[in-house]
């Protein structure tokens, strides 16, 4: 891997480039009576740094190199150097930060130009570097991968799970920089969480060099034999908060208080730079705010393969293996499978054997590997990750909060969804997949009914953008019939996003179900035909899209019904109540579902 | 701290229970046809060797050590290991093992006698031993923490956060043993996933031992260093899988599954050990499931001082910090109290000065903190944990699922929720802490209103058991009057949970809010009725358990609105959607809310 050296005759002008960024990061600030100014200037010479050698540029490149930024409240400093590499214009960066409508938030989120990862929540920035690595391995691009932390945040444990990850797929183009000012909210970081940064990333097999932060040929250096060595490597960047204003240095105070007006006319003076406060309170109170930019992910062409119609019994979890497989075997690009010890379990174990240059094995470090396979997804490669839903789901919620913010494109496969997961017990039970996931506004939701609308979906998210998660039980189940004995789901059935599926025609009562309950929901009512009832059947399979003809169809019954292997609080039936009070019907309404933590058995 | 050693002559009957549990832990988990005995198996000498030499016993002792089972899935071997304590019957152990409406679940859990913390998503164990140890430091016990772990349960970042609490606070009567058998169900561990746990123990500061796991003497010896060192410290236990059986050691399959009856026979052989299968099959199928023992915790009495009244504008973070000092204040029993780096923002500084004693500083560790607090919240001490909203919600979700499923007794107060969170932007915006603590079947959600209500109802949860999140904005808020113009929820107010507040009587239409926004419902409704619009006003402080008295009040308005700061799909509108359609009542309904991530700014 070759990078760019720092050339000495750019140094005095990188100086007066870093002092013109400190005065910017006090004005923005000030000017928006809030920020982040002190972590801002001890890392700002770091940043320019970066994008001095750095294989970075305004016009799109895809064997650019990643900068992620996972302190993202040090965004005056980012919006800084961006502006000064010409990503935008450092006028406007510095008169809207902090504005409502203008794209230069508080934290650094993807609208910005340059700006690869939101960060904001601390501790997920390394384990997207290493889905930015692995990303650009698959595509066969020489590249580095930069990635700036804090050090208070080094106490997060994700950043642990990440430090193995990184290392055992030798993603040695990966350097992390910490911003080692030593201070963090609440003082010292050696008072408010004692740790030995250093000794962590050697335990776990990194490279760990230490530099001068506001030394360019010290940071030089070390970036050098950073790239030098086989290794991931951590440069621990000796800085000082609050850099280059006197009465800010080496003050906690400053991580988030920005100065008064007559404090910052003196760190200007101070930093020689001229007080154009006046001039950028103008500039912001003329503000009007546009569309805001949105980056274009790599646009993925899938070849989706030829859909299997099953007719015997078997599990939902077989057929995703399945249909996955088929995917991959249709398809010369790379794709990306994550699993996180339960292979078998999530049947990704035949694309493994098939497929190993695309399987990833994360161990049991589920918030680590929800974020590769998620930063991975942004990079041009299409990127499932498979787990229990418990793990997958539950455990991993804020790191899908994240990527969600992003817009990502991850395929979030989940088994052993509700109590059909049988004997493991309550801790083993997901019952709020739907309750969980309804919060995050670009997550699609959809819950196959059968293994051939299983085979559908999973094909038909491969080939659509955006976030999805596909959540199954874990029995066996026998494929969904038309009252004909056709099967539902197989040939001549197409997958449409949103529309649910009615069953069975009805006219007593109309009953909502998802998931595994589905094929129950046709046999209770074929059975009740019997006896001269009529129940109306509905799958729910995008539960959160139901719209009101559905809704109006099922009330004309005159009893709706919702029956769920879900919290009865947070599903389907909290979904179908509040549709009919949208439609303003009055239809009589009675839900079923988990009413609590359930016993381990069969 | 002094603890009990074992007497040499004691060996061969342990060594021989050793043997008989083996027996019974390939005959439960081939009974249920489930199960994890190779685990079991190499864990179960260490499990004996300790319930030998602790204090524990089947009374309850309030002095007594703590054994966490962090591996929840080593069930077998912890069943086996309480029935020959004493705890329990060892026949209905093994006929009843993960069968449903028995105690002897899949994974550990709280309703078994003698279990301390159900577990079964790994790596929080040694943060309950931490809020374990903390508990008993408060309450001036000398005891012992034993905290059991898998090997690649060490992959998870949450113990690293562990780790380093218990360095800092000086936990040195805590004892972690990881069974270290080299194998998960990937395969090994050096494959799945290469680590030096070692070097990550030694890199947090602790102190690392090895000892041979199935011999009893080296177990011994090393259980007596570690108690002799001023440090916490690891054992690392070298065992083998599915021990004592020659064709199931070392065999990674066995990890998660059962012997077929014909190598059960084959394996109890080996064990020298009768086949009492056929019997056990007798028992189980005569199981009649009883009503489930539950712990008691520890009950707390506690006084909650005089309620304070606001007249003047506040935040309810401020009420929040005043009312935990009047309550800290009030009592001689020890209250502690948890921060993650943001004590002046969540207002926990005045109690941290007034009280250091119960004031912990857990660092940008939410994970570990969360257990901490909640496992301190079960151990008979008032624990609160106190944080912004989505780092105290949504990015510890699941520790508190687990928490719950644990029955502790955690107050959780998160500042900073809504978009009232300010400039901070998108990833700062908890808009989902109805919606995402509303899955959990334990734990009760108290939205305050203004300043005197937020007084009012810490008050309340201080001396109410359970588990509360209390969620509060930023903004400093005008206290709530009557049309009379007197404090609504001043003196003479007493709250009253699950009740919902009717702020005004109205005609025209009503209008249900939480939160922040209630005051200006208020002021709305006010400003309708000059222009001689009648609006109803309700709080609902306690979202979920709005009854359907006071849906039909408002629904007798022909008009029922709800305008939120929280997500629009999963908080208070769509409860109240759910809740009209549960009447059956025709009205016209209309809700508003957070519609997508909203921008940074004022």
């Amino acid at each position: 891997m070759s990078r760019k050296t720092l050339n000495p005759e750019n140094v005095p002008e990188l100086e007066a480039i870093a002092r013109q960024s400190s005065a910017d990061i006090v004005t923005m600030t000030t000017l928006a009576a809030s920020g982040h100014p002190g972590g801002s200037m001890s890392t700002i010479d770091i940043l320019l740094y970066i994008y001095a050698t750095a294989n970075v540029s305004p016009a799109w490149k895809p064997d650019r190199d990643y900068v992620v930024i996972s302190n993202g409240h040090v965004s005056p400093a980012v919006y800084c150097t961006l502006a000064a590499n010409g990503f935008f214009n450092r006028k406007d960066a510095i008169s809207q930060f902090r504005l409502a409508g203008s794209i230069f938030e508080g934290h650094v989120e993807p609208d910005v130009p340059g700006v690869e990862w939101a960060s904001g929540n601390l501790g997920q920035g390394l384990s997207a570097a290493c889905g930015f690595a692995l990303a650009s391995r698959m595509k066969k691009i020489d590249n580095h991968i930069y990635v700036i932390m804090g050090d208070g945040e080094q106490q997060k444990g994700q950043i642990s799970e990440a430090r193995r990850f990184a290392v055992k797929y030798k993603l040695n183009n990966i350097t992390a920089i910490v911003d080692w000012n030593k201070l963090q909210i609440g003082g010292n970081i050696a008072d408010v969480m004692p740790q030995n940064i250093q000794a962590g990333y050697e335990a776990d097999g990194w490279h760990v060099v230490e530099c001068d932060g506001h030394n360019f040929q010290s940071i030089e250096a070390t970036m050098q034999e950073a790239a030098s060595i086989d290794k991931p490597t951590v440069v621990m960047a000796r800085t000082v908060m609050g850099k280059g204003v006197s009465f800010m240095e080496n003050k906690a105070a400053y991580h988030g208080a920005p100065l008064k007006p007559d404090m910052l006319a003196e760190a200007l003076k101070e930093l020689e730079q001229p007080n154009l406060l006046e001039k950028y309170k103008v500039a912001r109170s003329a503000f009007v705010s546009g569309k805001k930019q949105c980056e274009k992910p790599d646009r993925l062409i899938m070849n989706t393969g030829k859909p299997r119609t099953y007719d015997s019994k078997t599990d939902n979890r077989s057929a995703w293996g399945n249909a996955l497989v088929d995917i991959a075997d249709a398809n010369a690009c790379p794709i990306a499978v994550f699993d996180c010890d339960l292979a078998g379990s999530v049947k990704v174990n035949e694309f493994a054997e098939k497929h190993p240059e695309g399987f990833f094995q994360g161990g049991i470090m589920e918030h680590n590997t929800a974020v590769v396979a998620a930063a991975m997804s942004k990079a041009g490669i299409l990127s499932w990750f498979a787990d229990f839903g418990v793990f997958g789901v539950s455990e991993t919620y804020n790191q899908h909060r994240l990527s969600d913010i992003n817009k990502t494109n991850l395929k979030l496969i989940t088994t052993h969804v509700g109590l059909d997961v049988g004997e493991d017990g309550k801790t083993h039970q997901c019952i709020d997949y739907l309750g969980v996931m309804r919060n995050l506004y670009n997550f699609n939701v959809i819950v196959p009914a059968d293994p051939n609308q299983t085979d559908r979906i999973i094909r038909y998210i491969a080939k659509t953008p955006g976030n999805f998660l596909v959540p199954m039980g874990r029995s066996k189940l026998e494929c969904i019939c038309q009252p004909d004995g056709n099967s539902f789901f197989g040939d001549g059935y197409n997958f449409e996003f949103g529309k649910a599926d009615l069953l069975r025609e009805g006219s007593d009562a109309a009953l909502f179900v998802m998931g595994t309950l589905a094929g129950r929901a046709v046999e209770i009512s074929d059975s009740l035909a019997e006896s001269g009832i009529s129940l109306q059947v509905w799958n729910a399979s995008c539960p959160e899209e139901l719209n009101c003809e559905t809704i109006r169809k099922a009330a004309a019954t005159g009893l709706i019904l919702t029956y769920e292997d879900h919290n009865i609080r947070t599903g389907l039936g909290s979904i179908v109540g509040e549709k009919i009070a949208e439609t303003g019907l009055s239809v009589r309404f009675k839900i079923s579902g988990v009413e609590d933590y359930a016993f381990s058995g069969n």
